[in-house]
């Protein structure tokens, strides 16, 4: 399927109006990222995005999630921590007549934690632009994109258009832990012919996707003074004993990987990470505790039951002769992530022939779109794997994600702002502005 | 010096006074235990403990500590944390008429954390009695003792007599962490002839002991996502690498102990320990952060600024080729004790040889008492190495501290009354509790 016409007039003042929006974009933008929206506390965030969304004059939808409606979902991953005030946020876009595909724009706000701040060179919540780089969590991954999809919507109004089909503009949480943001908005019924991650990609396309499992290794024990430490066992010293097991388990399915028809030329997809620890309560007692919490890569295709069941096993069989482990072996705890991997499938090749040709227009080139085979996972997976939507992400250029000193780089948020102009307009087909009813309220497009 | 008489009548009617008191003794001593004096929040035991000694008509003193004035005095050991509202309370007995030795009864009320509630069988601050022991978080170390001095005293008084000495019963904090407690006492002006501790020891002297230093390592280091997590770097190995090289110190000391003229017979008395972690954010986010909170043994007679040196150039060894640590070595932060090792000196003879004589006469044994090497530390070192009082501990017979399930065995706590009642009766010397003018409000006893 080619793209609707977008002639160049109508283009040439798309581009114009980014560009006049653009420095209330940078405003709106540094007032986003100054949200610490961590997981847990997105409540402030989604409120400002839903604002904003109202103020443009779209249907807003802003719900609470609840578990139960999810747990039978396919992908569903379990949480730990209170979830009770966990919301979704998605702003419609009605067209006045349908002219072209529908569209889901979906962007996630909750940040991984900033760290110690001292590491920082600014602050992780007070954006600093220098350089021509914002730099503040959450600012490329990826408040930057959510922000470019908003004003690339305004954009089009200030040129005198909107989409010919519905919008739906998402906002989400838990991108980064279990994705029941993204599947919450799929379990309320929201539909379109694609959906477009503005995820920080420097402009590739996210061609497919490893899946990931999250679990946390609880280990208990005996906890002795230290007086007596022969006669203890130290937690903290055996978790590392576990987590080296998982390397092996690491490096095993790694090998396995070279046989994979998607991922068989990655050198190394698959990343088992001990990322954050816990343990002992005093330098003078032999720790009795320790809990680490994972994560582990798997490939496309593989099956996740198998994949726990494997995990399992290698920390079942690193416990079986191991002097502290043996009596007391450590549990497993499925606490985030059940994520498939997910691989492009041919039904995203009508929005991605939209999205290279918005590309070509944007940077003026005959280049086609890179795309490339991540080693991370996003949201897609919900809307491609089970909901038969196609899905991609490209984005902006960003830096240090998940480290200190994030940053993006805003010639390219201006860029991404272009493009998904010029794809909404090609994608969904664009009604004048003057088409619509002055006196409907709820669906006059207020500029923000 | 032998000591002073005790007649047999008296000794049968502090015995009897004892047994009188001990249903109310191990009702305190489980209100005492049901007070989370953790560290930093040790205010309310204070508060139980003063208002105990104040009842008992003892003049008390009742002080906030001030880390300036004990910054410069031997032993000092730095504190990490909030310590505006630190308290040592002192209450005292003034004699009528001296025929004794003054003597100091110090407790230390401060306890280790109690690690995860669901390790314990019994909840840690909710006492429970089961076969003869009283089961909960500082109950053995050492509230037991410290309650047992206040009863020993209590049995004297209702027996009719009192110490003809002054007596300083002292209950301080910080013990399990820099001994600042004990040091802010003498810093106070506390003397006395010997100091007592009646730190859990199963009616064993503390005959030697260890010193102790704590460092926490800190790693900095380059965080990424995942999804590169071959370009960073895992400040949590990173860590554990660290900890070997530390295991590797340990070992050489304790080669070198075995030359030690009191340790050289003790095997392996110096024990490293890496008691608490934390480190990383995020599962997903390589950590870029670990905090590893160590303590080391030393030996008497070790000197710490050449201790503190090893253990930094083992560190900094560690760290020379290390693909993370090369770049950002650990920081090494000492952050709590700085403590010398002790040996109980000859000045002490006078007072153990009155021990023995109440110990025989508590077991009605002809049987010395036990001595040990100890490889853990007390306060005892404050007084006995910096301000010539002699001091050691001797106590009752506890299990598990530091541990799940600490308990204490309530008969050595009924022993160990009357034992320090003998003692004191012995070494202080007894006055007829008539002597005391009736309407002298402020040195009247009264009974608890």
């Amino acid at each position: 399927m080619t793209a609707l016409t977008l002639d160049e007039n109508t283009a040439a003042r798309i581009a114009q109006a980014v560009d006049d929006g653009f420095d209330a974009q940078i405003g709106f933008l540094r007032d986003f990222v100054a949200i610490p929206s961590l997981r847990f506390q997105e409540g402030p965030a989604q409120d400002f995005v839903a604002d904003a969304l109202r103020a443009r004059g779209y249907s807003v939808d802003d719900w609470t999630i609840r578990l139960a409606d999810l747990e039978s979902l396919p992908g569903f991953g379990p949480i730990m921590g209170d979830f009770s005030r966990a919301r979704s946020v998605v702003g419609t876009h009605h067209p006045v007549e349908v002219k072209g595909r529908s569209l889901i724009l979906q962007g996630h706000l909750d940040v991984v934690p900033e760290g110690p701040t001292e590491m920082w060179t600014h602050p992780p919540f007070d954006p600093v632009i220098e350089d021509g780089w914002m730099y503040g969590r959450g600012a490329g991954d990826m408040k930057a994109g959510t922000v470019a999809a908003i004003f690339a919507l305004d954009a089009l109004a200030r040129a005198g258009v909107e989409p010919a089909a519905r919008v739906h503009v998402q906002s989400v949480i838990e991108e980064e832990s279990t994705g029941l943001g993204a599947l919450s908005t799929l379990q309320r019924g929201y539909r379109a012919d694609a959906a477009v991650l503005p995820e920080p990609s420097d402009f590739t396309i996210n061609r497919a996707q490893v899946g990931a499992l999250w679990f946390r290794l609880r280990l208990r024990g005996r906890p002795v003074h230290v007086a007596v430490a022969g006669e203890g066992s130290n937690a903290i010293l055996a978790a590392h004993d576990v987590i080296r097991a998982l390397q092996g388990l690491e490096a095993d399915w790694n090998a396995r990987a070279t046989q994979h028809p998607v991922y068989g030329d990655v050198a190394h997809p698959l990343n088992f990470n001990a990322g954050k620890i816990s343990g002992g309560d005093w330098a003078s007692s032999v720790p009795a505790w320790c809990d680490v919490d994972c994560r582990m890569g798997v490939l496309p295709g593989q099956d996740l039951a198998e994949a726990r069941a494997e995990i399992e096993a290698c920390v079942a069989a690193a416990s079986r002769d191991h002097p502290f482990l043996s009596n007391t072996p450590p549990q497993v705890i499925w606490n985030g992530f059940q994520a498939e991997g997910y691989v492009l499938g041919a039904d995203a090749d009508p929005a991605l022939g939209v999205m290279q040709s918005a590309y070509a227009r944007t940077f003026e080139t005959d280049a086609p779109l890179q795309e490339r085979k991540m080693t991370a996972l996003t949201d897609t997976r919900f809307y491609g794997l089970y909901y038969g939507i196609p899905a991609f992400c490209i984005g902006p250029r960003a830096e240090n994600i998940h480290g200190f000193d994030e940053r993006v780089d805003l010639q390219s948020v201006r860029d991404l702002t272009r493009m998904l102009a010029f794809f909404i307009a090609e994608w969904c087909g664009l009604n004048p502005r003057n088409q619509r009813d002055a006196g409907d309220g709820c669906g006059v497009h207020r500029l923000g």
